[in-house]
């Protein structure tokens, strides 16, 4: 099942795709795909739903992010051995966690704004991971059962505010539309392999990343195990976990994103993204 | 005006405290004490209701952190120049931002939570700002009016988690229990100086932490417009400024957190807060 909410920031309805790929309405079943209707009955009920009996969403809405009111966006560094070789890091001995502020979350087509003051704005792409029931001290067996589904997001990132301004990654992290997120939540049963698949980012056409979630370090079931250690995950929290090679900061010379610029984005089985760069 | 919520956990109802130090039920006034709900506006509807007219809260109900729904919990880190050197760390060139899981957020004598395998949980007496309008570039000057009230803040720490683990601080920061918030939401109005409350710590009755917010090194108005350079400050975020001197990781031998101590904190004007400290 492929889960969507569309329309206007801030009042998006709640829709899934059909098979020929068009949006049915599902505001009738609930009121927003927010955390507490991500549990796995819920996601039954709405899966046993027949998609010919909703309503047909005409002509192509703005998408939201496909999960409102996440709590928690965390984030995992250095994920990819040869991303981490790009940016002058070691791989880490465990997990590097960071998070972005929830307030940067946008949709998956909604421009990236660069800030004021930033010369580093840099892309990232990543295999989301959406949490669909409370997650505490959780084996790694049982990861997964705590996965509501996946998605495509675009970890925005401005480096110099990330490195060069006083600790702690979160200040280039954090900015608003730094945190694209879909097109759909992708439901587990729809993802053969959520560690085999191909990834790729482009900016103005120009392939930049072309990698594969088969080189993730931390794979997604140690990943919830391993941050339910520290904390509980909730319904709606997103994990998103790490970047393959081919950010911008890792060239030489390096290359930031400029207004103008136009940056797609892709994960294999999860949907695409576009977005304008644009001057805040 | 101070405001508070009671009850159960994740079922807290809106309230305020009269001049008798009593709690009167707003619950026929406003759903919750959300950010929606914090717009001067509402505030001053809020003010102009004759507290004998609210129904008077029987009893010493559990109290919830005094905001619902922050979106963001951002602190401030070494922003007490005492307390850098007892870190042994020098005073940024400016604001270190870190994150705090808004999951780790709990009503003002809840219990400190020591999370499984840590052995370095400390304590950290903070004056939290709470937001209440949205704020984005704003001036030093204009930044005050975008402040809905002021809170008592423990910023609990586990500090292996925090600089042992792995990169950023946000893994120590974030755990469950960790960020005990109240009694009150304290509007602007009734703190005549935010750059001048005394503030304190006790473990076990034994003074920990004595100092004021005299001494913070970036403060209110600057923090504000500082991070609303990177990120939109919405309403019901909080900020949290920074600790004075007299944490645990500071003391030779170092001292840290077990089962059965007991923690109480406060701010001049702001309340007191008591925590049991527990196993998980």
């Amino acid at each position: 099942m492929k889960l969507v909410r569309f329309g206007a920031s801030g009042a998006e309805t709640p829709g899934l795709i059909d098979a020929e790929g068009r949006i049915r309405d599902l505001s009738a079943h609930l009121p927003d795909l927010s955390g507490a209707h991500l549990h796995p009955d819920a996601l039954a009920r709405l899966a046993g739903l027949d998609p010919a009996s909703l309503p047909l969403v005409e002509g192509n809405p703005r998408l939201g992010p496909p999960v409102a009111g996440t709590g928690k966006f965390i984030c995992i560094g250095l994920n990819y051995a040869d991303h981490a070789a790009e940016s002058g890091m070691e791989v880490p001995p465990e997990p590097v966690i960071f998070m972005k502020a929830t307030s940067a979350i946008c949709g998956p087509d909604d421009p990236i704004v660069i800030p004021r003051g930033s010369e580093k704005t840099d892309w990232e792409v990543e295999l989301a991971v959406i949490i669909g029931t409370p997650a505490k001290y959780v084996t790694e067996a049982d990861a997964m059962s705590h996965v509501a589904g996946f998605a495509v997001t675009n970890d925005v990132s401005e480096r110099a505010f990330q490195t060069e301004r006083a600790g702690q990654w979160t200040k280039g992290k954090s900015c608003d539309n730094f945190g694209q997120l879909g097109p759909w939540l992708v439901t587990p049963d729809e993802v053969a392999d959520p560690q085999d698949l191909g990834m790729w980012l482009t900016v103005n056409g120009e392939r930049m990343q072309d990698g594969s979630t088969r080189t993730m370090v931390y794979q997604v079931p140690f990943l919830i195990h391993y941050l339910s250690q520290f904390m509980t995950l909730h319904p709606g929290d997103v994990i998103s976990t790490g970047t393959p090679p081919g950010v911008g900061m890792g060239m030489r010379p390096q290359r930031f994103l400029k207004p103008g610029d136009v940056v797609e984005l892709g994960i294999d089985g999860l949907g695409r993204q576009r977005q304008d760069v644009i001057a805040d």
